[in-house]
């Protein structure tokens, strides 16, 4: 693939952003454009078939689903792939065979996050005509250069010296924490003996390669609804028991969970929703929240304190309670044989300037799913950073991508790929 | 009109309710009533032409209205009558005129309420089949009620001993305190003598009436956004200015506002909304509350500390913060002059079975924008109560009205009406 | 007495406030004061005599009473009496017998206040040598002037046309709400036919009497302790269980208990204290608390309400609890038979300037005990009013009397006294 | 020094802990304890002398040094010593010189803690009859040990073949992180050319040493007092301005403040001090909190947020805040060249059965003040752990200290202040 193709491949999937679960555009198109590479995949699982669908965490509901469905099938795109994903199972897996050798997979995440993008001058999309069509959804993270240079892996691969199988795994739901585990829980991880998993940006400029990343938070969702009873807020104030009052008593407390001696933890009570006037006494109210550490034990620890402040703050104001522990995801950390080898081959890179052999990454990741499946099967696992300049934050209106990081992303995991079948380094 | 005519009416309406500014099908169908009537409407002002569009308050916004426009669109109804609401113009005024005396204005509501409807057994619109049809909405304060009444009074006076002019206000937007101010500012109130208002229920059973309520709380909305700076939760928390903890930080707040020893007061955070997703700290949240007070005096009392919390909160958390000051209605009492010929009458009526001379509202009505108009005018008005058996409180899910106390409500309402052009009371 | 005396007693007082259970020095100067009189006392109860010592409520802890004492030892007075009162049984009653008639029962308040008084210019007890010499206590709600009318008002009874028997009931620790349940559960009330009771103040004028004050909210003290674990703060925060944060949630929180329909309600977090050092996780924390209600029954929501609150506050934290019911008061009202004769004896009193037959309090008052009692026995109660001008508010650094008004209080009440034993009123 | 001396010190300063700039008995204790040596002290600096006194932090007020002055009056002590301690001039400098070499200094610190001591089974200093005579004061975190520790390495060293100057810093008003800023400002520690000092425990046992400790908390303490305005809870609620609520709302927030991505920082809201009286608005309330960072930029972030916390409660709740910074202390790091020393002593020493040759504080220490000082200067510093069996963690009612220990950290201090003064290792 040229850089053209590759930079309009991945502009294509900007325009149309699709938050987890509801990869149904993106998919397709990944689909398509595996079929219209030159080199013949040998095997291709899509959507039910790529993941184990019993196992995706925080799937929408089916209103929500329906309604992206809907929106892709206005595109001119393969029927028949499309059809074969509704009810939110997407993703794919490729699979190329080049001879004996070891199976070496290739982890690419490819969903969009539900904000808004900046229609700012200076921001390229917008200036450019790229920006986001579906409003309220924002490739805000790079998961569209993810996607693609996943592609122009297989197509770099098909025609090197790499000696073995490689499986590329596009997995949706990655910002949701909801697709790796069902991706892990799938066939297709089982007989990995190599895995790399890629992130482009992280702060890193154009030209800067990460070897090995570690520094996975575990991560946990909790989302909790309160019940409490509606009442009119002028007339009978006393007669409600106030969703709302609960949720803020929530909250407050929420993010005042102690810190912990050993190490870092995080809490988020990132979306709140709740009452439906201003006079009536709020009767339901959500919180979507997340709680993180720097080991499973930490992120545990802020999980016990978290529910019982949810649970004391449902009880103060006689609501019901309704936890749904959601999406999860343990830490992990990249193997130092594979680090070395991705680190000598970024040296060697056209275009990369600076390679660090390793950094944290102070986020979390569900690829941890498939990095510690590959590791307990005795195989070898490792996180690279792909840098590019990207003006707004991850996760911002203004993000955005510098794609000649896209070639330098191929050239790095193509070539370390490569090495990796013809060396076959032990732990 | 006869019961049966009443009935199905009232019925029809509670099938669809629409809430403030949303009334398109609501009062195209009143429209239709008046002149399916055998007597002739003397005038009919619709919409735009019923109330002073710039001062609307708490109008929603266009997607939400055209939504609701498209809705009624597609019912079988009067579609000249629709068009010209357009836009959230809403509600009617409805005129006759009997020979010498004085101008007689009865006001109702007719909105609904944002908020489902119960499905469960014993709810009787649920059982006998005419149950929301509108998902999230319903008349959950009988406002359908309401408007079925003002819809008889009309037939029962042009069949009456009544001398003068009869308007019948059908006010939108009640349940947002939006609407009253907008036909206060109208020129139809302006000669109008005498000022009948009436709510059925208020926890009074059926056979009950109350000549005349005071205790109308002034109430005032606060409409509350808070702009913070996303920021990934996990790896740089300290970089958001957090826009959902500025709330919750508000609503705890909020309620604690001192009580205030010289009456009552109230406060209400009604609805929070805020952030887009769990691993994003928030970039901005919405809050819509209310104060209300038993003097205006209390009302700003409340308002003007409520203030105070917002902007202290947003300050906490490093957050923007804009207030709109929404919908606002004044206090109100009930002229003894009408009070004591609505008793009279209702003493006299049968199906009465107990007459109170005065009660407490406790909630608020911005019916009394127009008692002030026309006590500032230097006429009368009056608050009255029309007894009702409802299962559930007002605004929960499963409110209904007994429909024998839609009779109850017209002649009384008409016998007043009739008693006061004869009579003509004073202060 | 003439007014030097009666203005050389109060200032006596004032400059030895004592707070609740602590009125040694009080109670022994009002005993030495009533042995000076001109006319004998029949009958006089001191200390554990005078009320029921095991329904005294909110009784500081020995080491407090016990540095009181010894304060009060300090003075130059009558060792017995005082070593009487030992263990914090204050207050006295006397009892005057002028021949056949009903019992009347006059209760008056001693006790000060733990709050400091003002040393600042335009402070009249600062200014003229009377400002109090125990700091950190005041007399900051006149009950220094009402022992002293009610010396004033015995004085004056026994030499006038009285027929009876008088009782005036010296009560102790009102500020607390913790004496008037143990004279009303003395023998001393049971035979009292007709009770009234004094404020001065409560923002009337000099020259003015409210002849039945009503509107007394009911109350109820909570006292309560939070039981953490403490830990280092830099060190191991996570293993702490923070009481101060429970208490700040439950702070938050009991003043946001929804406010009710049927009536006024009150909270106060007045009192709160925990932890020993910056650098601990707090192990204890105390709040003292109180509820009002405009009945009994708002009352008991708030205290039900707010132990709640306090309940889930400790276990959203962790910690243990403990809650002490402290003081608590019932509602009251003033019988109209009593209202009138005060009203028409003040009318015609020397002085007086003004008369309000009824007002409110808008407070709670122990003496609710006492008129409850004697209404339950079929007597009448009555609580009067007498204005004084005072510069700063009850309660404040800067409240004085207005001495002028003393001799007001002692000729209303020494008047309507003599009138009830005449006139005995019925209900 | 014997074993038995060390022990009967150690226990005399155990019973009579005195906290922050209180350690009038301490300082003349261990001044007596210097006389009596054998060995003769050739400089000793005591009280004012000993520190810069402008530069104490978080120094208590009159009246709570003078009852701890009064308190060590009354023991048996040198009346000279005591006497220029007078108004919280406490700790002392001790200097030996013993020929040529370099000047080495050690610093120890002497307070205890404002916590009630353990009075159950179990617990050695209460069954063996040392506990604290002082009640709510106690030697939770060992410097009683530390201050005998100092004293047995001077006799050490006064028999060894050092060769240079020897300064014991006897530091007082650790635990409020008040001292250590006026000994490093002192002209003493100017000429220092290494640095040891050392803290007991740490969660090591007895047996263990800890070469160089690092991890150090940068810290700073703020104290605020809200200034309301107080009013009758009951009558009047809207006129007070209520510093309780402000407080309140304070310690929420402050416990909230996010998390930080480049490292660990620590808030605790440690006291809590508020109002006077369950019916009265609290007018005045305090708050001794304190804040740290892994580095002084992590701790100064906190600072700033904290601080707006404060003054936006103070807003909200319209008290009026004054907030002191109090006690602070930076960062700091054990040089190698001091570490590998006390590394190679320690493992050759008696009873030491464990080196580490470094670990994590974790906490904070005014330390590293002078470490701080000697380092601009060009010496090196390092930070030594003894472990001690101890049954309760630091601060807590039941910590203790295995007084075989004592040796220990003698035998180590003293043989590494040996070997330095005849290496003189360089960074």
């Amino acid at each position: 693939m040229d850089d053209d193709t590759l930079v309009s491949l991945r502009r294509d999937l900007h325009r149309k952003p699709e938050p987890a679960w509801r990869e149904f555009y993106t998919t397709t198109r990944i689909v398509e454009a595996l079929e219209e590479l030159e080199a013949d995949i040998d095997e291709l699982y899509v959507g039910p078939d790529a993941i184990a669908g019993e196992h995706r965490l925080a799937v929408p509901d089916e209103a929500e689903l329906d309604a992206w469905y809907e929106r892709a099938s206005a595109y001119d795109i393969d029927a028949d792939v499309l059809e074969s994903l509704e009810g939110g199972y997407t993703g794919a897996v490729a699979v190329l065979h080049r001879g004996e050798g070891p199976t070496v997979g290739l982890r690419v995440d490819i969903d969009g996050l539900p904000r808004a993008e900046s229609e700012g001058a200076g921001h390229e999309p917008a200036e450019m005509g790229f920006r986001s069509e579906h409003e309220g959804a924002m490739h805000a993270c790079g998961h569209d250069a993810h996607a693609t240079i996943g592609l122009g892996v297989i197509d770099a691969i098909a025609d090197s010296d790499f000696s073995g199988t490689l499986k590329v795994f596009f997995q949706p739901a990655e910002e949701v924490i909801g697709g790796g585990k069902s991706m892990a829980e799938s066939e297709h991880i089982e007989d990995v003996d190599y895995l790399l998993a890629m992130h482009i940006g992280l702060d890193h400029p154009t030209g800067e390669i990460v070897a090995g990343i570690d520094g996975f938070l575990a991560v946990a969702h909790l989302e909790a609804t309160f019940f409490g009873e509606p009442s009119h807020a002028g007339a009978r104030p006393e007669e409600g028991r106030n969703a709302n009052q609960a949720l803020a008593t929530a909250v407050q407390n929420l993010y005042a969970i102690p810190r912990h001696s050993e190490g870092e933890t995080r809490v988020n009570a990132g979306v709140i929703e709740g009452g439906s006037a201003a006079n009536i006494i709020a009767e339901e109210a959500r919180l979507v929240a997340e709680v993180r550490g720097e080991t499973t034990e930490l992120m545990e620890y802020m999980r016990e304190k978290g529910t019982r402040v949810l649970e004391s703050a449902a009880e103060m104001h006689e609501c019901e309670l309704e936890v749904e522990l959601g999406a999860e995801a343990p830490s992990a950390t990249s193997d130092q044989g594979l680090v070395s080898i991705v680190a000598d081959v970024a040296g060697k890179t056209e275009g990369v300037e600076r390679v660090l052999e390793r950094d944290k990454l102070g986020g979390s990741e569900d690829a941890t799913f498939l990095m510690e499946r590959v590791q307990e099967n005795g195989g070898l696992a490792c996180y690279i950073g792909v840098g590019t300049d990207h003006p707004g934050g991850h996760h911002t209106s203004t993000f955005d991508v510098d794609e000649a990081s896209l070639r330098h992303g191929i050239d790095v995991l193509a070539g370390a790929i490569e090495r990796v079948s013809l060396e076959q380094p032990g732990r």
